[in-house]
């Protein structure tokens, strides 16, 4: 059994409800990490609309920081059930106060199929060949790399070292879980901001949206990203993702607005 | 009065609900253009939330087409206000059945300010070099054509003839309202799909999700937009744009998901 499948289980409460618990194992300091906490709400949006298990396009906005080591509910609703999408919406609240509000679209893609036109992955060193990533940057404790192995290409590894605003490395989870198209929304915010590797470590990036598009299903092995922000204006940024799997395919895009909040700290 | 501003006057019926009029002025064939049904929401959107008046992030999920002439119901919801935004819901209602469902993020976007890094303008020649967007494009009627005055670059206003999936075009309300933020999010989806400049016209293709940041406050004039397709498989597209104003400031980055039904028409 795969400890993110686990830590993600959710009990069904009522008719579109769940419960189950934020781990803390997925800490980005004191806080849960966006992203596993979006897996939690498509977790239920799954249970909510089983012929359609993939989430196809994911757009959360993260209200209020979630709270580790507590339990959440998810109230889910079904917007509209076709033969090929499922238009859902969920709330995750702990406490009583809402956290994520989730809309997507979820529907059944396949691996295998040729794309008409198709961005192709960057050039990068194998994941022995790049740097892991841990848990020391800006002193924050990264629980979540307990989680996710993550390898950074070698020259975008250190804050500021790459000169623009681009981060680029391999992905998987540390359990052995091969990627399907859940785990590949979590990876699309999992990395460390973009924006570090032009200006530094310039303090706490705050996600306030994160759209994210799954393309097909990814094939067995590390998935590679890619993130890179073009567009830092009055405080806030948008940073624009892609993820390939082990055979070149584009599995995600994504794509967040960010704020950037100079000398805070997440922890 | 600018017709635009005329054409999506909500009248509030109850709390947070809003009614109105699909004004067929803005259909495309039969149907509504998807942008101006999401600025109805919007101005719905914006009377719920009147401190935050700038659509900052926007995501609508369009669920069945709206009805053309007949009236609008607008559900709307405050999630939360914080100082600096507000994030809002909002299901616009035909017939009593639901056709959008909006997920967004409203600010208060100020014009001036310098940013820290951006996406310059593509070179384009000037409007009265451009050619004119005309409603004779796979025998559809552009009934929008009469609202908005749209000059496409030579080289990619046939369909086919950009040899890549790229459209590049100026853009303004022929009624002389200055652009603000919600004409920027309306001109976001209202060129044609970049696809067409790759492939030629394929057929329908509906808008399953669109994602609008706006950036600032747009400066008077002309709007200069870009929209590219780099990702198509299996029948699905990732399209992006960015729209720029006449002082060549980024003012809007978007992306859809669209479906390729090939050989459909949207009449």
């Amino acid at each position: 059994m795969s400890q993110f499948d686990d830590e993600i289980r959710l009990t069904p409460v009522g008719p579109g409800a769940y419960e189950g618990l934020v781990d803390p194992a997925w800490n980005i300091g004191a806080n849960p990490n966006g992203g596993y906490l979006l897996c939690l709400a498509l977790s239920a949006l799954r249970q909510a609309a089983p012929e359609h298990p993939d989430p196809v396009s994911v757009t959360v906005h993260y209200l209020r920081p979630g709270l580790a080591g507590r339990p959440c509910r998810i109230d889910s609703q079904v917007l509209r059930t076709g033969r090929t999408l499922s238009t859902v919406r969920a709330t995750l609240l702990q406490d009583g106060v809402a956290r994520l509000e989730v809309l997507a679209a979820l529907g059944d893609l396949v691996a295998g199929t040729e794309p008409t036109i198709t961005l192709g992955p960057p050039e990068i060193p194998p994941p022995d060949q790049c740097v892991q990533r841990s848990g020391d940057e800006q002193g924050v404790d990264l629980s979540i790399l307990d989680r996710l192995d993550i390898r950074l290409h070698p020259d975008e590894a250190k804050a500021g070292a790459a000169g623009r605003a681009q981060v680029t490395g391999w992905i998987r989870l540390r359990d052995g879980r091969p990627p399907d198209t859940l785990a590949s929304v979590l990876f699309a915010d999992t990395f460390p901001p973009a924006v570090f590797g032009l200006l530094g470590v310039v303090g706490w990036v705050p996600t306030v949206e994160l759209t994210v598009h799954v393309r097909r299903r990814p094939a067995p092995g590390w998935l590679l990203g890619q993130f890179r922000t073009q567009d830092l204006n009055d405080g806030r940024l948008i940073e624009d993702g892609a993820l390939w799997d082990s055979t070149g395919n584009l599995v995600v895009q994504s794509r967040q607005l960010a704020l950037v909040r100079l000398g805070e700290r997440k922890n």
